[in-house]
């Protein structure tokens, strides 16, 4: 079984009575800045502030009844942890979110708001601790990416925006492991062959860009980004296929243009997005996708989940 | 002659190839903070950063074009002036705004920047300065909001938020003079007599809540708000039997419940508004509107003209 645009709108129906089918906002005022016609697809206003609640619920959902009541597990510091304890709240199950001990307090206070167990542990240990407590309770782990359900998930963005504007030029999607732009590339280019659909990865960790000229998936060194939520170093193995086949590219976005992009967002667009969302109106700043005045570009603003002190690196 | 259903329709045919279509946007994710179906109209995104745009336009096209050519004069240093200078460079004429000697760099900036020719005074001065200029040129004077033209013109935000959201049960406008809750108030209940009316002024500057008490229009005490749009004195004497005739109520609103406003619109529906366009959450914050969780509530976001740097006034 792989992703198609079947599995896609399995869940889109699975998931559709709880999430937010979020805006196809057509933000004009940023138009002379980027030379293109503007768009964004706002999950940033999405319930809990990003994409991911898509792919968790969708997962979450398919689990045998009897798997679901076991508790689901996650490692994860930001909105994949967000999504699954807010998912397994709503379903009436427990969550248990694995966070590195480094996590800022405000996010573990946000995930354990959300009625979720928080365990702590040194960084590099949080997938295996995820593992020990997810075998001893035979609970589901949920994985962040690479994962069918998690993907499908993700692709029901893909499903609505081809819905809502039918005739866009470009979808522009932020890229990590590969899960979104594995499910809204199958998605997009399902329903509508003539989009070009790209992704935007951080320069410091280009690990699509590699993988993709490799023909395989390649791990790249950790380095740090501004982009905190696409810190994967390697794509996912079930995501990587998905996006060889159905997106027209990736490209590296250095730090400096995904913040000029996340500032246009705000000040000019007037749309508060989390710096990682803002990586592919960086892509065109930095003129790695080329664009054109008659061309309608859809930038998909992955997640919103920022504070007033993280605006200061704006300044 | 008064602003009618009708001379709102003849603005919306006038301006609306020059001006944005806003969103009406339904913000899910604010309705527990605020016991109700949480709407916006979001006047933020529109070209120039406020609704004002819509105004002053109205009342350029309505020149005959000898006296257009004359150029046009305001005295603002905010949303109206930026409004009238992008106005007169679109419609091929001249500007000139008078500013108070006292106004910011980057507002005289931003209007110089539009093509307008800036004169500065003492804030005291500006209208006897403005009308002076303008009799000595012949050219037009357009008001922030004491004219029927720039009424109309504001009243098509109305008019489209009926034409978007049709089944609203309460729309909240941020009220000055009474131009913006005028032209819309007139606009809501003529095509959807059911749907509640209110504005929202700052509680330091009483000028509709005492003057609807009153039954004519009074002027208040000049005090401070961080409303700074919202700083009239005095209801427009146009604009006060609209307001009176079409409105359901105007209430008082203090400033903390306002930022509190602006802070949920940022960080939890991630729309970037000014801080006199959240004086309506502000309201429903401060008790001063009832709603309910069945309740449909549009809030008219009527500006985003707002930096970084006044961002820290939410910490």
């Amino acid at each position: 079984m792989s992703v198609t645009i079947e599995t896609i709108r399995e869940a889109q129906e699975r998931i559709s009575p709880y999430i937010l089918r979020t805006p196809c906002l057509r933000l004009n005022r940023l138009d002379p800045s980027l030379g293109c016609q503007v768009y964004v697809k706002a999950e940033c206003m999405q319930i809990t502030g990003a994409f991911k609640l898509r792919g968790a619920l969708n997962k979450l959902l398919s689990l045998p009844p009897e798997r679901l009541s076991n508790g689901a597990v996650a490692a994860s510091s930001g909105n994949h942890g967000r999504a699954v304890a807010y998912g397994a709240k709503l379903l009436g199950t427990t969550a248990l979110i694995v966070m590195p001990r480094t996590a800022p307090a405000v996010k573990i206070e946000g995930i354990r708001s959300l009625g979720a167990e928080v365990v702590l542990c040194d960084v590099a240990d949080r997938f295996r601790v995820a593992e020990r407590i997810c075998s001893e309770r035979n609970a589901a782990m949920i994985p962040p990416f690479n994962d069918e359900e998690v993907m499908a998930g993700q692709g029901t963005a893909g499903l609505e925006l081809a819905e809502q504007c039918p005739d866009l030029d470009m979808v522009v999607v932020p890229v990590s492991g590969g899960g979104l732009l594995g499910g809204v590339s199958t998605a997009v280019k399902a329903l509508s062959p003539h989009t070009k659909i790209y992704g935007a990865e951080p320069a410091a960790l280009p690990r699509y860009s590699r993988s993709l000229a490799a023909g395989r998936p390649i791990t790249v060194e950790r380095r740090a980004t501004v982009a905190d939520a696409l810190a994967s170093d390697t794509p996912g193995e079930l995501c990587f296929p998905q996006v060889r086949d159905h997106a027209d590219g990736v490209v590296p976005v250095d730090d400096p243009y995904l913040l000029q992009g996340m500032k246009l967002m705000l000040l000019e667009g007037k749309v508060l997005a989390e710096p990682s969302s803002c990586i592919g109106v960086g892509a065109v700043f930095q003129g790695r996708i080329p664009v054109s005045p008659e061309s309608k570009v859809c930038f998909l603003l992955s997640g919103g989940n920022v504070g007033l002190e993280q605006l200061e690196i704006l300044k």
